[in-house]
């Protein structure tokens, strides 16, 4: 296959500076864990050589990622080692989510992906390069904010992504084929990973919420999106629009008539604007009807992935989103539709839980892109 | 992470031994696609060292992979080149297709995946023990007919398969944790790779019938299963059971008991001994009751399969089966159910199609199986 040996080739030529890359992640891996190694630990947990690590560390301290942390108290004779740590406060990163409807939120993030400063820009319905200026503004007030080098911006973006950072469709703020990655890298210096905001999601509910590997996060707001991590990597299809399922008709019965002209979407079903219309129909006023309008709604969403973890065999679905209407009969309703419509015997285990990540998934999420791309850690 | 560390450590220990693996088969993969190459083209087309390829070449020479052509008809003076070509005789494959409900097909193979040889063992309701003393018998067979050595033996098998060929669950034959893949191994003495018939199905797709990198093949026979190929990757899922759709519940308006005791699953429908039973019926004699009837359950296809080209942003669907139920009313209601089911703007260009490849596909998937694993080519 012509494609496969193309893909191939670069790699081996390449081979001594990726074999570098590697083992300096590697380090990277093994202190961004578990902090306060010494380089024979390090040299023990990884496999390298003691001079290897050895000149990884010297180059890391040179660049200001490491730091001596003094020494070990010994139990046994001998000189003490030295022990070492990733420098947590060497770096910020800038994070991103544009997935909102009406604000766009920002914040600086810890190498270990802990929010301090946050900022928000109200988006007062601009789209376009209004919005556009927009995430700039949010960006430099941010990177303004900084008391440390900016390692890098994380953006989670509504819509389709590609692997170059473009927005190729986000309907809502009226982008379309917009180099967001590039612009954003320009216009600072520094570099900038974006990415659709569930793509995001899923990411910092691998490494910070113990997602399984292959699991699936349905973000649930002003539209309903998924992120999919399949085998510990993100999925992005063949034209990037992996995990849009907001707009995948649900059943076989009609429903309601969407934005997009269809009957039934996930999202007439789903999506938060939609659920609060219904739940604010005077005749749903009590808590009965209330669970039986949010029950619905997860049934249908229990529809709708059904064939999805039988065709995957996810092993876990994880929502994101308001707690208040996601997180009681919502779920239940989705889970007992999921193993009511799949094989128990091959799909019964499937699991479904809230993150635990709360409303700043997408935030965190931006900062895993950049501390995966930066340091190869995640 | 843990888990990542884990699994990053044995391939740094293992990289230079793992670069000659993968050097071996950059040289196999370059002859196996386009043959007669000398070895300047080969260093010229992997990006690999003159010294490196020769050293290779000498060793798969040796092995008897690898034959020399006689030289190069040269326009230029000076010494002309030696072609090399893989021994497409060397060796053959024995591919074993376990999928059928009545019988079990088995065929020897070239490198090519060509069929030369081809036996059948009747199943005659056979199950356990029983039905495995046929698989050997049937094996049997093929080894004693081979006339050159053995590469390899592949299998598609029904039921869920684990990575290590171990047949976890296959009702019909009463397999349950069945180890096909080492015991077939320790009974023939050649590797043995056993897959799940529908994996098997489109990695032939994916080497012989052009499949694109994201591409799902539904097989329908007895029952319905799938096969799934992200990123040129088979899928396995969280338990290997992904592409288990065929007792996913189709629809929110009832449907036919199943065999399984639910309602509606996508096998009442589509399997073939449920579209037989729906055609005969008197009723639904004449071509346009027929058209009606196939044209149902293409339609129920694309309502289950709506949701999964939606979250993987699938390119294609291939169908494998009878081509006279399924190549016609019953594709083009597949087709057009998921365009109207989906987001036309992101999955409107998702096609479908029939393999090209007929009943033989899951043999030359075991045979790719086998080339796979053996040889690093596909
Ligand atoms: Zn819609
Ligand atoms: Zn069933």
């Amino acid at each position: 296959m012509t494609q496969l040996r193309k893909a191939l080739r670069p790699s081996t030529k390449a081979l001594p500076e990726y074999t570098r890359g590697h083992n300096r992640s590697l380090v990277l891996q093994t202190l961004y864990r578990d902090g306060r190694r010494s380089r024979a630990d390090i040299a023990r947990e990884t496999g390298l050589t003691r001079v290897t690590v050895s000149a990884l560390v010297a180059e890391l301290i040179a660049e200001g990622l490491l730091v001596e942390l003094g020494q070990r108290e010994e139990t046994r004779p001998g000189k003490p080692a030295t022990l070492l740590d990733l420098d947590r406060s060497a770096f910020v990163i800038v994070g991103l989510d544009l997935s909102e409807h009406s604000v766009f939120t920002g914040a600086l993030l810890d190498l270990d992906g802990a929010i301090s400063t946050r900022v928000e820009v109200e988006l007062a319905g601009s789209t376009g390069d209004e919005a556009l200026a927009k995430v700039v503004d949010l960006a430099e007030q941010l990177v303004a904010a900084a008391t440390a080098p900016v390692l890098g911006i994380g953006v989670g973006s509504p819509g389709v992504v590609d692997l170059g950072g473009v927005v190729l469709s986000a309907p809502n703020l009226g982008w379309n084929g917009l180099p967001l990655q590039a612009l954003l890298a320009e216009r600072f210096g520094v570099p900038v990973v974006v990415a659709n905001d569930a793509n995001a999601a899923i990411l910092a509910e691998h490494s910070f919420g113990g997602a399984a590997s292959d699991a699936m996060l349905v973000k649930i707001g002003h539209g309903v999106g998924a992120g999919l991590l399949l085998g510990g990597t993100p999925l992005f299809g063949s034209r990037f629009a992996a995990g849009e399922i907001g707009h995948v008709v649900v059943g076989t019965d009609g429903g309601a008539v969407c934005a997009c002209g269809k009957r039934g979407c996930l999202e007439t079903w789903l999506s938060i604007p939609n659920l609060h219309a219904r739940l604010d129909r005077p005749e749903n006023a009590d808590a009965r009807e209330r669970d039986v309008v949010l029950r619905e709604a997860g049934e249908r969403l229990g529809i709708a992935l059904a064939p999805v973890v039988g065709a995957l065999d996810l092993g876990e679905v994880i929502l994101s989103g308001p707690t208040d209407l996601l997180d009681g009969a919502l779920a239940s309703a989705t889970v007992e539709t999921l193993r009511n419509r799949t094989m128990a015997e091959f799909h019964g285990s499937v699991t479904l839980r809230m993150t635990a990540l709360g409303p700043d998934i997408v935030l965190r999420g931006a900062a895993v892109m950049v501390l995966s791309s930066r340091l190869g850690v995640s």
